[in-house]
């Protein structure tokens, strides 16, 4: 069987050109009328791994940066990689994943970098951060109780089995902390157990922090860099968002993972726009 | 007159190629053998905003992310940039400096993607960290203090006003605290002042955080994006370097810089390769 995850982000080589490769984003991992954005980084991180792997280069994702330059729809989608370097335990690509436009014409959704190693060399953890403490899923808010509306507009919601930490979902009552701070554990609804690309996904799965701050609207990420540090172990995830610092146009949202033996395996920092009260619109999504 | 920083950065164009750029980076700006890495962020930067400047896109770097592929040395620079999207109040493009190998044929330096836009309309900073106490400059460690040695290694240094919280200097005196923290005054010592562009040098103008944990290898950046998120007031920056996570071949170093006025201007995080007491010899500056 493959899993929906595997399936989405399933490609296949373009013939006759090196590095390029096809793939089709469907209908299963929407959020809004976009495809989420850590569905295309777990893609784009797929093909230049299977790009370094024709370098006989080490196969694990350690840093990924991704700059999101439209927004992604279902549909076809060609990717084009590049290898920046060989090295004797890492490896450096470039990737980037385009879809037709209403015209035909190809246009870029993101262009990433990334740095590829091998994990059971360098992910033994000396010092980390400890999980947050939480209650455990089944006294956490699930995902399949949030309003019929809610899921309709986020197909992915589907796909995931998301429990957000009571303390921190007051935002899907109408009444957000104001705290910046977001939690929850996550796991594949069909079993599809973590490893290291499905982290960067898990990265970026939870709705966003900027929820919890009374920032509704859409807020589109920018950039977004990602490190996984360590192989994680099989079942939950444990996933904290935080947000420091807000401008008139853009926020950060942080984001570290746990395993299910609680440990740190992956953190990111994204930088995305928003319409914050004394935005003068010119954020968003038609940055 | 001509600042330090702006001569060490300054190109000029290639004839009759599309954003291509040519500088030179002197012996001024090195920390042992390399040139620091913040110079050549600054620079890439600087061809990239010059690029975009073409197109009439907004001048000011908001978001950074590089990959250093090998160590910069003093000597010629090439610097290729493609435009990636021209947005109403945000671009994005891509950079890559270049340097001529042993054998004269261009090494590929760093790569790296950044997003610019107009931080007059969305730097007004409406929630942020606020800085951390620390001594007055005037009570700090001073870099000009540092051994002869460390000094004639690191010519930088030179350029600096940099003063160390002596709570966070352990290191210097061989008794660091391995509290993963180290706080410091810096401005450029012409009197150059901060700009978005210095900022991103500022980022990484820091001792490591590394020394600070015992760790006192070279200790390479692989990858590190910046954020601006205000346009910085004179004077001096203060400067936080924090790591909470080292495995056996990689740590992450987060900064964050306040202007003069105390306002939350810039962060970052990058990753770097140590030699942790297990690294198994694989990291480090031949990955």
């Amino acid at each position: 069987m493959t899993y929906e995850l595997d399936a989405e982000i399933a490609l296949e080589d373009v013939p006759e050109q090196v590095g390029a490769y096809r793939g089709r984003l469907g209908e299963g991992w929407r959020i809004g009328n976009g495809v989420n954005g850590g569905v295309l980084m777990a893609l784009a991180t797929t093909a230049l791994q299977r790009r370094l792997d024709t370098e006989g280069a080490h196969g694990d994702p350690l840093a990924f940066s991704g700059y999101f330059l439209t927004p992604s729809g279902p549909g076809p989608v060609e990717v084009g990689t590049e290898v920046l370097r060989i090295g004797r335990s890492m490896s450096t690509g470039q990737v980037s994943v385009r879809q037709p436009g209403p015209d035909g014409v190809l246009v870029e959704r993101i262009r990433a970098l990334a740095t590829f190693g091998d994990l059971d060399v360098s992910g033994a953890v000396l010092r980390s951060v400890s999980p947050p403490a939480m209650p455990p899923p089944e006294e956490c808010l699930s995902s399949t109780e949030a309003p019929p509306n809610f899921l309709a507009a986020a197909s992915m919601l589907d796909r995931l089995d998301l429990r957000i930490d009571p303390a921190t979902a007051g935002w899907a009552v109408g009444k957000p902390s104001g705290e910046g701070v977001m939690r929850g554990w996550l796991r594949l609804r069909d079993g599809r157990e973590p490893d290291p690309v499905m982290l960067l996904f898990a990265l970026d799965a939870l709705p966003p922090v900027a929820f919890e701050l009374g920032i509704l609207g859409w807020a589109p990420t920018l950039e977004f860099t990602g490190h996984v540090r360590a192989r994680p172990a099989s079942g939950w995830l444990q996933v904290e968002l935080t947000s420091r610092n807000i401008t008139a146009a853009l926020m950060e949202e942080d984001a570290v993972v746990w395993d299910s033996a609680g440990r740190f395996v992956a953190q990111s920092r994204q930088l995305c726009g928003i319409r914050a009260p004394r935005a003068s619109d010119t954020a968003g999504g038609g940055n």
